[in-house]
């Protein structure tokens, strides 16, 4: 492709809402524009690497035996009634209605669609397993969308489905599409981890989740170097903590503690261990307010305390809400007194404590000696609500776990019968019984994906594209049009690329070098190979890897060649 | 691909909503399923022959210049309040709000999106021109969806626009752009005409049709074999026609010929010869009502007279319009004394005439010896309103015209600066003056194209593919599961032949050989190689054109080798 003849035009304004790198550096190399609030076109280099990654996850599903259809955007309700979901799923479902005024969503997922085809074709156990998927465009109407493709609200996404006889079934086409994933992104040379995951509001019984690591990434995951365990932190288990030194035995009392409010100062006051203290947090849900016990040193995770009691929202409650629940001022909170029928969850790392502090819920007291046999305790739902950190034993080996960032690129669930069960989605099995189809639903975020490798692999001077997403491979770059020996080399070197099946952009631009420079650093195709007149007057190009920039000067004759190889290299593990 | 493994289940049921041939066949070859009005899945088996379409498409506008990029399907009305177009489109422009209840549509087209992107980027006549296309869902609320995916709500279309810097660019331009058109239809083996067509509401200077060929296609088309001219029949022009004798010379006079209304029984009655009668219709239009005047023995165009006084609606009036603008009932019209103020348009053809025949504007009668200089006719505009017939002489050559029905699967515009001149998309040209860009648009029906290709080949058991666009160009069918001998041949030729690059379907299906060759000839895959017992005792399987269903017996040695003949043979020219 020549430059003059493309329509890729870098600029150096940054929106001012792209707060992450990606969203900047797509926006700056031309990839993107964006034409309403977490809605962009995909200009011709950022739809190019689009393309590239729809054809790697192709022909792995294909591999794997997933078969390609392609289902509408625009969705009846009454098919969303069937499943629930129309009353079920709040404001990101875009809902509108026809000139009929016959109402419709644009499609966030296709569960629905998808059920509805195949109880329409399966009827019997020898028609099974199915398994489906598309690459196809969806809305979600996020409240706040922001980072570019990273949470926009038009997007592309590769959603497939499948469809077993049981759950034995399911666990040979879901592990299939687990490494179908990983084959994925192994082929766009993306560091990633394969995790554990929370399924959310989607439902189903397991879920893991596909992350890129970065240091910019949204979601935390820990993750054992001795024996490959790896969970988002929101589902992260740690093994066995090693309990603190048991408090005082004998009579509980209550002691003043004016003006300690944090664990620090209650611990340092009293000369006990942090981890000595058990917090008493309230938080509000959507089912109303919850209150939950965990170990002084440690966090509790929200999400792990709102699986617990089956909310999808979990915020820490407001003063008002505090001193509703304990009669207390905020920092004074503890198990004993606490208002009537208000819910109990403890965490298990403070199931081994005793003679422990709480609160005395009254302002500037606390008690002291608390156990768990004590007869006025509320009733506690035991659960594992600990924030894993960085150290805490792994529990699958024991060994240290590491805390890492990164991005969610792809997400398997297992559904069960979450939506063959309401919509009738059954098939007659050897016996001639009828059962509910069991699904797995399979999501890889397309547009994220490329995000996500540009948050990955990018310096101060722009993207540094893995080689098999970038929109081109090989840069050949004259740095100027009116050495007509320049040119003539260039055109050269570009045709016999082109002709050695190379993808390579001629940046024939009238521009000055220091323009080509830097838009090349920003594009960051792979391989460069520039032409000047005065190393050329030598018989020479100069050829490099964007990653690491390095000049090679090689003699025209041998420079080709050396473009092909060096494009090989950079399928190498980066070292 | 493994039929077992695959998703294509055919059936007999056709629904009742499908009243052309490529809609029940789809629907029977399990290559889509309705979700609603308009709207469709693609299923597996249908998906991959759109997909094969779109290689070809992508391959030929690349070779072509042009760039593929991808816009959003929700734009915000805004950007269609720039153009003019929100209030101008009627209820097929699916308008929708967000949570914030902020306008926005599902795009049936994208001049304003791909207008914003280009203003945004382009500010030189040294940038231009611009070539674009994308590959994309669109959506039209059609009042009354049909014919399955000729005329669906939700559909994927290639649509491409071009900016150049003046009309002579835009000519270079719309020309590479109709010339990769006839190469995509070539390529697909289709039988297609380009033709000139009318522009419809879209605006611009000019536009071409690509038709291609089917008796049940519903636009009509007037070509000439001799010259190559084409056109829409809502567009095309004859010759000069050969004028009818003169009427009798002198006095105008009025005839009674009760109850003659008929041009028939007014030129039998009088012994003239119809094309001597010039008939008067009124028609009703979005601006009120027009009176049209043409030759007795032919019949006016809607579109022509709808052009001729830029009305986008037109239809024949009813009683009472008609006897308010003639003061009589119908049968008896003339253009004398008609209302104050109705506009009237004439056609070329009734020019010539002297002494014609016209209605009287009273019940029973008709005035003979009317001539265009009697000083009480109306003023008349002058107009092509003819609809070309079979025969009518050519427009270019003079040779006769033949009339044939096609479907639309293509049509480009020129749009000028319809679009770019109320949007500001300008450049600055090279004595530094601005000037509004020169657009071109460029549309192709994705489904359409494959429901067109079906159309026209099939017959009465089910499709008969052209191989470019058939889903998989080989069938292999074993005739039976049982006979270890048939399965172990059967699964060699199937291997064989994907190793040879081969796109083959394996009929491993545990049916009977009826249910088998009946799927065989309802999906239509070009080539067929059938396995069975008895044959295969005697070394020999049996090949097959689908096209011509003629057997082939070969022997196994050969069966791989000859098959893949045979996709050659599908190649060459049918007969």
């Amino acid at each position: 492709m020549r430059w003059s003849r493309y329509f890729l035009h870098t600029t150096r304004e940054v929106p001012s809402d792209a707060e992450v790198v990606s969203h900047r550096l797509m926006v700056r190399a031309g990839m993107i524009r964006k034409l309403a609030a977490g809605i962009y076109t995909y200009l011709p280099f950022g739809w190019r690497s689009l393309r590239k990654l729809m054809t790697i996850v192709r022909r792995e599903l294909d591999a794997a035996g997933a078969v390609e259809l392609n289902m509408p955007a625009i969705q009846p309700a009454a098919l969303w009634e069937e499943s629930g979901r129309w009353e079920k799923y709040g404001k990101e479902l875009l809902r509108l209605t026809d000139r009929h005024e016959r109402p419709f969503c644009f499609g966030p997922t296709h569960e629905e669609v998808v059920t509805e085809a195949v109880r329409g074709a399966v009827k019997s156990y020898r028609q099974l397993p199915v398994n489906l998927f598309q690459i196809q465009v969806k809305f979600r109407d996020e409240i706040r969308p922001r980072f570019g493709l990273m949470r926009g609200r038009e997007f592309l996404m590769k959603d497939g489905y499948s469809f077993d006889v049981d759950d034995e079934g399911l666990t040979v086409t879901y592990d299939a599409m687990g490494r179908a994933y990983e084959r994925i992104f192994e082929e766009c040379q993306l560091r990633f981890l394969r995790v554990e995951a929370d399924s959310g509001t989607i439902g189903g019984t397991s879920s893991h989740e596909f992350m890129v690591l970065a240091e910019t990434g949204e979601s935390e995951i820990a993750s054992c170097a001795a024996c490959g365990y790896g969970a988002n932190v929101e589902r992260a288990a740690a093994g066995a903590l090693e309990p603190p030194p048991a408090g005082p035995e004998g009579e509980r009392r209550v002691v003043e503690t004016p003006g300690r409010t944090t664990v620090d100062e209650v611990a340092a006051f009293l000369g006990v261990a942090p981890a000595q203290i058990v917090k008493t947090l309230v938080y509000e849900t959507e089912n109303g307010p919850v209150v939950a016990l965990g170990r002084g040193d440690r966090e509790i995770h929200p999400v792990k305390l709102g699986n617990a009691v089956g909310a999808a929202q979990v915020q820490l409650a407001g003063e008002t809400t505090v001193r509703e629940i304990t009669g207390s001022p905020v920092g004074y909170a503890g198990p004993v007194g606490l208002a009537e029928g208000v819910a109990v969850v403890a965490d298990e790392t403070v199931r081994p404590l005793t003679g422990f502090v709480t609160g005395a819920n009254r302002a500037d007291a606390h008690l002291v000696g608390v156990n768990w046999t004590d007869e006025d305790l509320p009733a506690v739902t035991w659960a594992d609500l600990l924030t894993v950190t960085a150290g805490d034993p792994c529990p699958r080996c024991g060994e240290e776990l590491a805390i890492t960032r990164g991005i969610e690129v792809g997400h398997i669930f297992r559904l069960g019968d979450a939506y063959s069960e309401p919509m009738g989605c059954v098939y007659t099995d050897e016996n001639g019984d009828t059962r509910p189809m069991i699904m797995g639903c399979y999501g890889l975020g397309i547009g994220r994906t490329i995000a996500a490798a540009i948050e990955q692999n990018h310096d101060e001077k722009g993207i540094i594209w893995p080689r098999p997403l970038a929109p081109f491979e090989v840069l050949v770059m004259p740095l100027t049009s009116r050495d007509p020996e320049v040119v003539r080399e260039a055109e050269r070197i570009y045709e016999e690329l082109r002709a050695k099946g190379a993808d390579v952009l001629l940046d024939d631009r009238d521009e000055r070098p220091g323009v080509k420079f830097n838009d090349a650093d920003l594009i960051g195709v792979p391989v460069r190979v520039v032409i000047g007149s005065r190393s050329l007057a030598e018989g020479k190009v100069e050829l490099s890897h964007r990653r690491d920039g390095e000049k090679r000067p090689t003699s025209t004759a041998r420079a080709v060649e050396r473009a092909l190889e060096m494009l090989l290299d950079e399928d190498a593990p980066a070292g």
